[in-house]
């Protein structure tokens, strides 16, 4: 069959305009027959399609590109790719992600015939029915009719609720002629109620302003909302201290004058504790209480003196104002709020106020300890910082990224493995900024082939292996032999892939060259392996080991 | 809380005590802490925990181990686990492999209050409801005392079936007393009714009988149901010319006189495809005709002369048979044909009976056309074949597995990547065999770190990795620049993961070398990276790239 083209005006044509409009600029995916009609459309448009190893990786990189970018996408094959790449749409709808999964299927033809079709797991209707679940819009494309309604719908409630949705798209489809993009898609988010909004804001002003110490806990919610600049205000004109979950770790700048570092229940260091659990009102923007970012449900928090605003709906203490949303409530707080009132407590001190500088004992045995205050001065404004599940994560809620753009962490769904792809995803959507990961040897387990990629890419991201010889995490948790894993040569690997600079290191002196040869190589994906001893892990890993545990038997 | 144990009468003891019974002696799994608990008891168990670098290639090669063995088995932590490992149980869930798939959960306290709890997508239904649509069985345990219920249908549903099944375990019922393993648990396979097995035996008798040229064509269900003896007896009486489906291959011994070669439509050798499209009568043998096992469709296949028989029922011509078991109806129609009638037409000739030597030019560069065949004659009974997703597959379909005991490909479902974690698989289920793999870089880099697991264990396959520069199936089909990949340096990954044999052949010289090399070293992992040109496939491989091509578009 002759392809007959009809441009800005077929079903893909029509999709990847709408995808270059919300802001797609690269598509994380891997090839399948279903699919390859759309990718050759996607290879002549001016989305750049990025092949991974696998499609797991695809969508952690797409999600940290989303992250980063405002909305990211992830294109695969029917069943095979569409269940492969299935956990990392999870975890992007439970941490609030907006990503776009696109998948290939067979002829429409075949979905009236009994045909057995390769790659075919039950019937047609699996793949879709179960990506009804993990998104906000899940649409089979059938009738050329329908697909701008369908596509339409579909980015616009990923845009506004920043979570996941799932265009499938049969074969035939591709090239059917619909019509052209319209100018005037996207839906404008929806207002707060006025009224309601004003009682709110009202109430929440006179609780804060008649409290003697009250202080502010922002969440990821202000991060995902691009309300950064908003919290920001609302800090310099109220003057209270502010504190971060780790989840929204840089949602605000850790260098404002404010900021006194980040919660999490017992694991806090005492300052932030007493400055957030002593608070007599606490205004809480964008957090989720979790297991992990109360520090496993650790945190004396009273409702009874807190104001917690959320994406779409504000609770003052016991009753919740609906209609209110977190991107009206913050300015219209700060409005509210008298100017910078004389501080009716002594701040506590700033965490990274007192930063003297770093002495490396060059013989000494790399240990967490030391590790961690190192880095806290070796992240600087041009990085983002990337941390995975495990003790990466908890130490490094510590981590003094002042001036880091952002912290990129699954703090809250802990996919294991996440950052080594999401490190791609990352260095594409923002390529001005280097891409910092830590990551542990279990975690890196999972995903390492993404390396490849990276290096594919060109990418330049440094990569620290935190090799402490298993799973750390899970070893302060419960140990057995389960937590032990394969001791491979990592420092290796990068040189299996491709061209690559790495570098192992053991004592403080080996990571001094690490760190000058990072910085020495800009252009270049530097990986540094960092030997760490079995069980040297941070303290708060061990605490929250213990109160995990806690949970879990009791 | 301290321990209390009740040997031989808790939960996790209940149903280790079954999988056992079931035939489950090795279990494949990545550790996360609400299945922590649950792997204590595993490990203190006769079972042996086999810790994977990720859960979906834990699920391929539990996949790969249940194919052999009869039931294998997948154990996982909640969401995170759950969903990684999706893809493996839909692809066997469409192959119809037996595999329990075992998920930790959060303590039961938990689904009763609104906390956010790490790796909770969604809310405590979404998983288990995920897996209802891919499973047998999809059990919760809830309640102690109806756990045994729960434990005993959901094994017998995946035995029987030869279907996966769910067992999700809140953490707190893991020591939860419960009954003690009651003797007699497996329920009988339903039989057939005796009347409908009765007509149905005589008609197919009596149809084969009137037949000049009836023929078999034998496919995967008479492997997954352990019908080779019984269909061998079948084959030795009756004397007709039989092929095996792709799937099916193997699931008679390819050195049957009465074995003339594997049926594919059009992409089958002229012979085959004259015995099988020539007969007046055909009978299948638990046989599915796919896209894939017919040539992309080009199976000239008649439903007038046609005998097919499935697990569960038997259609001839037009009309069904129902509660007509595969299991039964094999040797009711063994006993009521004639001995071996003088065959009413001259055999074709069998496809391995002219087998010459294979003479190698030592500088000849390797190439897919004399690859196989000098394959067919390296083959030997110690060995099982796995041939991954793409030309692997395809060619391999002619590769003459005289004697060898398995030849394992997803010909359905075909997910690429599949054949690494399932050498480990199938090397756990079958220690006295060596796994051989056939694997395209394509398949590989999916799944590469498992053969660090592989040589954990100890294990002792032959990976022969077939390097033609990219997604050459896929080129076949459809070309573009996504079927390029990274140049990986493949031989110097092994040595990467642990102590390895790893050669590269380049040629014929170098191939023969690398097989000199593989029968010395019996007791290690042996991997053989072969280089081709790019565009060097197989005929067979151009041929169904054109056929899926023209299904996809039409």
């Amino acid at each position: 069959m002759a392809k007959t083209r009809h441009p800005g005006s077929t079903v893909s044509d029509y999709l990847i305009t709408r995808l270059g409009q919300a802001g797609v600029k690269h598509i994380f995916g891997v090839p399948g027959d279903y699919v390859l009609d759309f990718m050759d459309h996607l290879v002549s448009s001016p989305i750049r399609l990025i092949g991974t190893c696998n499609e797991l990786n695809a969508g952690y990189a797409a999600d940290a590109y989303a992250r980063i970018n405002g909305i990211g996408a992830v294109v695969v094959t029917y069943d095979v790719g569409g269940f492969s790449v299935l956990n990392a749409v999870a975890g992007a709808y439970a941490e609030r992600v907006p990503l776009v999964v696109i998948s290939g299927a067979p002829h429409s033809a075949r979905r009236r015939e009994p045909t057995l079709m390769h790659h075919l797991a039950t019937d047609y209707r699996l793949q879709s029915s179960v990506y009804e679940k993990i998104t906000v819009a899940a649409e089979v494309l059938s009738d050329p009719e329908r697909v701008s309604e369908q596509v339409d719908r579909a980015l616009n409630a990923c845009l506004l609720h920043k979570r996941p949705v799932y265009l499938e798209i049969p074969v035939d489809l591709v090239e059917r002629p619909c019509r052209k993009p319209a100018d005037a898609w996207r839906m404008p988010p929806p207002s707060s109620d006025p009224a309601i909004l004003t009682e709110c804001v009202s109430e929440a002003a006179a609780m804060l302003s008649a409290a003697k110490r009250p202080a502010i806990l922002v969440g990821v919610e202000v991060h995902r909302f691009g309300l950064r600049n908003a919290t920001v205000a609302l800090l310099d004109k109220a003057g209270y201290p502010a504190a971060t979950t780790v989840h929204g770790k840089t949602a605000i700048p850790e260098e404002h004058p404010d900021f006194v570092g980040v919660y999490q229940g017992a694991l806090s260091r005492e300052e932030v504790r007493d400055a957030i659990e002593g608070a007599d009102c606490l205004l809480m923007l964008g957090a989720w209480l979790t297991d992990i970012t109360t520090g496993g449900f650790t945190a004396h928090l009273d409702p009874n003196r807190m104001i917690s605003a959320n994406s779409d709906r504000v609770k003052i203490r016991h009753h919740y104002f609906e209609q209110v949303y977190l991107t009206d409530f913050i300015p219209s707080l700060t409005a509210a709020l008298k100017p910078k009132p004389a501080r009716k407590t002594q701040p506590p001190p700033r965490l990274h106020a007192q930063k003297g500088p770093f002495v490396p004992e060059p013989g000494r045995p790399l240990s967490v300890a030391r590790f961690w205050p190192r880095m806290s001065r070796f992240i600087d404004e041009t990085m983002i910082v990337l941390a995975d599940t495990g003790d990466s994560m908890i130490a490094s809620a510590e981590l003094e990224t002042d001036k880091a753009e952002s912290y990129i962490a699954q703090a809250y769904y802990l996919s294991i493995g996440y950052t080594l792809p999401a490190a791609l995803g990352v260095s594409l959507a923002r390529p001005e900024k280097r891409a910092v990961v830590f990551i542990g040897d279990g975690a890196f387990q999972m995903t390492a082939q993404e390396l490849s990629t990276i290096l594919r890419c060109r990418a330049a991201p440094v990569i620290f292996l935190m090799n402490n010889d298993g799973y750390a995490v899970e070893r302060a948790i419960h140990d057995g032999p389960y937590n032990e894993l394969q001791p491979w040569k990592y420092h290796r690997l990068p040189g299996v892939f491709g061209e690559a600079v790495s570098v192992e290191a053991r004592t403080e002196g080996d990571l001094e060259r690490a760190l000058a040869t990072v910085k020495e190589t800009r252009d270049k994906l530097v990986f540094v392996e960092v030997h760490l001893a079995r069980t040297d892990y941070s303290d708060a890993v061990r605490r929250l080991g213990k109160l995990l545990r806690k949970l879990s038997v009791e």
